[in-house]
């Protein structure tokens, strides 16, 4: 599993349409990519126009190949990009580790 | 519950050393803070020497009263600051959605 991470930066004041966007994007499109697994996105709070997108994929290839060159990216794009205030950054990553909090004291 | 983003660049070819340093403070400093409830850590396959650090807290002030300005603080850095190539970049970040995937299809 790959977990791609895309720090987004949105123009001011457009959190409600952006997210309604983003949520479109997930259902009625990411869904449909070959080796999606999930999806979260979390919106900054010292940054409210910050966003961090992550998609996890069984494969780097299911994302940068058949999904960036596939035909649904053009229909991702025209749904999230014309809220971007910035390229995204998007780069993969490996889990490492993961803790879980002990029971509480 | 808020979740706390470092992003962080560490000194090249240090991975094994990082990883088990950071291992050591999630499990015996981390887990101790008032209102932890579980980080991820993630390593880049773009850029191997960066990592985004994901740790879950149950408000903000946890992390940036309740730990940054306590006693363990000292001994989380202590640990894992040796390596840092940058001072992290940390943000915090509200939930905003989850997309699970559906069957395969």
């Amino acid at each position: 599993m790959i977990l791609e991470i895309a720090d987004i930066r949105i123009a001011p004041g457009r959190q409600a349409e952006f997210e309604a966007a983003l949520q479109r994007g997930l259902d009625e499109v990411a869904v449909r990519a070959r080796g999606f697994r999930g999806a979260k996105v979390n919106r900054g709070v010292e940054s409210p126009e910050r966003y961090v997108l992550q998609i996890f994929w069984a494969t780097l290839e299911d994302h940068t190949v058949g999904f960036r060159q596939g035909p649904l990216f053009a229909q991702w794009r025209a749904l999230v990009g014309p809220f971007f205030a910035a390229p995204p950054v998007v780069e993969h990553f490996e889990l490492v580790t993961q803790v879980q909090a002990g029971p509480a004291p």
